[in-house]
């Protein structure tokens, strides 16, 4: 199942936005917890809004539970620059 | 790009063992952060393992650094049931 060579090809050749895509699959047994991509998909969106400035608008969350597995998207448009603006105003704070 | 079709079958028929997922894509402008992904990585690992039981040793991390695309690959292995035994847990511990 290999999921990277999707992402192997720039969607754009100049890239106008950065963008973050996250695919979060919990493949569950019968008495697996259904909620699991759920519970995560807060504090996972949290981790990346420490290291990224994330426009709520600019977010997209999707949601499949499909028989025995539940499959969180999120997939998150960056302002152009913006990871390396955020890491280098984290320097400029810890300096 | 759907890559929800790709999680979508069941990997066998009866589920012997539960599995999270996660592929975590950052898609940079040239002048983009090349290691967000890595730092992104721990804090989600640390995330996940609050909610249920990873064993490091059932954790398979692979990294890919394409041209402009940075791509990150988790798959936890979790014991039957982990997440819903963690879940009763955390339950019992909050009550």
């Amino acid at each position: 199942m290999n999921l990277r060579g999707i992402f192997k090809q720039r969607t754009s050749s100049t890239v106008a936005r950065e963008r973050l895509q996250l695919i979060l699959a919990h493949e569950r047994a019968e008495s697996g917890r259904p909620d699991l991509v759920i519970t995560l998909r807060e504090e996972i969106l949290a981790v990346i809004a420490k290291h990224v400035a994330v426009e709520r608008d600019k977010v997209k969350i999707t949601l499949d539970r499909g028989e025995g597995v539940s499959t969180l998207g999120v997939d998150i448009e960056l302002p152009l620059n913006s990871s390396a603006k955020f890491a280098a105003e984290k320097e400029k704070k810890a300096a």
